[in-house]
């Protein structure tokens, strides 16, 4: 993990059975193990969602390239890595050659696999909004999106991924914009309550802004390497896409007027944020309240009827700390040493485990191992239900405080560029001055690989003037650099 | 609704805010209040599938075209109907035209948009494959699927549609033979006590089995036009699969066999028979454990002081309902009149509506109407909370019966074949014999347009001897003759 952690990663989304590369060029097959954390995560969110208001629909996967052309911007940063459907039927080749696309069978107009679906849902919105009562609209979809990608990475970087986009209209730019906000801060509550991981809320610079966007907020969360994870987005669109798409409503007052939007999504990358900002040597740790088995029990006994023993005890077990709401499992299967199961629910992160063997058994107790720690204790087995409760409470809150803790230590500011170069490369957010030019952003990018990850919001420490790392122009406040993912 | 089905079903379907064709063609919008319905169909049957030990996963969209061919029937049963992705790229026109495909982004192997996954996922199977220990395999995805129409309806036949497909490999054709068996009881259930429609379990004839298939088992249900929808389907693939992607385990005793597989799915064409199961002249009526809002309550007042006496006692009332885990919207809509929204929640097939006037409130009363029988009364507002859970298990009820009186009525046994002729027009599922050879099924087919839709599974009444209805031929069992969606 120390030596190489992009290895670490690999090996480790492998080996825990979240997920594989397919045969399908930069598309990932999403394991059951794997998938299970994703559920909760979309559970979790989709709650969040509804609770602001939020509706789930669905739109078509594809998008006529008219569509897609008709926001300038948006086609420029979209066009360069998208799928594209040309024919509609397959035949026998003539000649002998196994199955053909047939030529007969083009479209007309060809059809781009949704890389996001600002352009067909606001061509849709068009005539779903005539006067303000219609607003706001907030729709949300939990779909698959497709961006070609030359070099991917399992969850971080594929050509399809899982996500949710959110896509709301307004009447005003004022109630966009806190909607823009209202979500972004929905992102980073989740990501502290149930991914147990910090995030910094912010801007995006210019430079880094959805395509179409006239602002784009995001959470960044540090990686154990020191590298920077943009795990979130939401983003004030503005009048763009309603003027592309002609969509406009009538006010109070009777006149028209163009709609206001904003769209925002998380995606199957926060997988690669969850093993990444939590994982160590001996797998993955999950928070308990992502964590699709929460206790695991392995018996250990010698005899036929230690056996039997224990799984009767253990049965009762499971059935008082699922009646507490836990997720439990007893892993019984035959063949397979303690020591070897033990370690497998390690590298699978599974919060607890229970051991109980004859021992235990005599003295009425178990024991009780927490995977964050890797603390054991032995403890009494009666009334242990509502301890574990506790416990998994404990290892969220723990989980948590060593990402903060972490994350503190490599938080630092910074004003000499000398030391920038130096320290950047060391796995730090460097909170720095910029004299706000995409110019010297793009400088200090090509010199050292740091990107601004955002312009916090809120954030006191950051909000003092001073001059540019490397320009030495003048700057009214502090900004995240950090090299990313 | 009785001069025209057709157009009624596609009036309702938009009226109700269900769904909506795309500017992409054959492509559907599912709306908000549609999805949520959808959503609850997914709950409910995801529980169900997870209960029987399945696990969901994820597959990528894209299939090899190489690997679509390996099945030879598959292919031939797809081929016609499929989305092809040829390029990766668009770029300007460098002769000004706007945007076009880049011919430098021309795939090396085609991708076909999966119409269904057998052959990713059977691919994917190999690797995790190599004992019997391994197996069984259970997962399931959902997700959404292209099929090329020409001719579509909302829900009913779309090119894009979300649905689940199972998909699961067993160390014996037993295995698999009760695999395939149990889901399809899964699916019977589901339409029973969810979606409150009777369906006929049965065996497809070998010209409508799934192209890939030994054997596919479906649930049949009768529309209230009299025709059949095929709503649910379960495959025994046999080693089909196995044999093409080269999947095999070690038995106990050492030996290299092929693995056994099924898959099963249920799509968002349930959605076209939920409305068309139940629907009637003034709208949808949903089953109150499909529907997203189970009781609508709508104030009737002059004053304003009226008019907020009635929205407290309605906050009061639903918080009592919401307790007893029901799902409670209170219509305060300024500028539409009761009536207007009385019309409009029947539409939408609330299954319960409470009004409160001022001498309601006086009395201590409350209007409770049913949508199913479109009953009205004056109930004390004391414990109606309970009372409402009853009336809501009592819709569901009565709303199955309805259906499957309706059904009962328009099913017989018909040795006839003029009669056949006749009555088959007249929307009736007719039990009759059959010969077993796809021939005659085929002239049936001919000159009637009816199917068998199936051959029922555990049916007392169909099994009899007699003679083909149109050969003469014998025959050992009768079978479900329609006029199918």
């Amino acid at each position: 993990m120390a030596e190489n952690y992009s290895q670490w990663y690999n090996d480790l989304v492998l080996k825990a059975d979240l997920a594989e590369q397919s045969p399908v060029r930069g598309c990932m097959v999403i394991k059951p193990y794997g998938f299970a954390i994703w559920e909760k995560m979309q559970g979790a969110l989709d709650g969040m969602f509804k609770e602001t208001g939020v509706q789930n629909a669905y739109f078509p996967l594809f998008i006529p390239k008219s569509f897609f052309s008709r926001e300038a911007e948006h086609v420029a940063g979209f066009a360069k890595e998208c799928a594209v459907v040309t024919h509609h039927r397959l035949m026998n080749d003539p000649e002998g050659n196994g199955i053909i696309v047939d030529p007969e069978a083009k479209l007309e107009e060809e059809l781009i696999v949704r890389p996001t679906s600002e352009t067909i849902i606001w061509s849709t919105y068009k005539n779903w909004i005539k006067s303000w009562r219609d607003l706001p609209i907030l729709c949300n979809q939990w779909c698959n999106v497709v961006r070609w990608e030359m070099r991917t990475r399992l969850f971080l970087r594929t050509s399809e991924f899982l996500w949710q986009e959110g896509h709301t209209a307004h009447a005003t730019a004022q109630e966009a914009e806190e909607e823009t906000e209202r979500m972004v801060h929905v992102y980073a509550r989740f990501a502290r309550d149930h991914m147990a991981m910090p995030v910094i809320v912010g801007r995006k610079s210019p430079n880094e802004r959805f395509a179409g966007a006239l602002d784009t907020l995001t959470i960044e969360a540090m990686m154990q390497d020191g590298k920077a994870l943009q795990a979130g987005t939401s983003h004030f669109l503005g009048q763009n896409f309603a003027k592309s798409f002609d969509v406009k409503y009538t006010d109070q007052e009777g006149n028209l007027q163009y709609v206001w939007a904003t769209s925002w999504g998380v995606s199957t990358r926060l997988m690669g944020a969850l093993v990444m900002a939590h994982g160590d040597e001996h797998g993955l740790v999950l928070p308990p309240k992502l964590a699709p088995i929460q206790v695991i029990m392995v018996p250990i006994f010698k005899t036929d009827a230690e056996h039997a023993a224990i799984l009767d005890k253990m049965a009762e077990l499971k059935k008082a700390i699922e009646a507490e709401g836990h997720t439990v499992k007893i892993d019984d299967r035959d063949a397979l040493r303690p020591g070897f199961k033990f370690a497998e629910w390690e590298l699978k992160g599974v919060p607890v485990r229970l051991a109980i063997g004859p021992r235990d058994l005599k003295n009425g107790t178990v024991e009780v191992h927490r995977r964050d720690t890797l603390e054991k204790q032995t403890v009494a087995l009666e009334g242990i239900e509502k301890s574990i409760a506790a416990l998994l409470d404990d290892i969220q809150k723990t989980i948590y405080q060593k990402a903060f803790d972490f994350r503190e230590s490599r938080v630092e500011k910074c004003d000499d560029w000398d030391e920038f170069k130096e320290k950047i490369q060391t796995g730090k957010f460097l909170l720095c001055h910029w004299d706000g030019t995409p110019e010297t952003e793009q400088k200090i990018k090509d010199e050292t690989k740091a990107t601004i990850r955002c312009i916090p919001i809120d954030s006191f420490v950051c909000e003092e003037p001073g001059k540019d790392i490397y320009s030495g122009k003048p700057s009214d406040r502090r900004v995240v650099f950090a090299i990313s993912y």
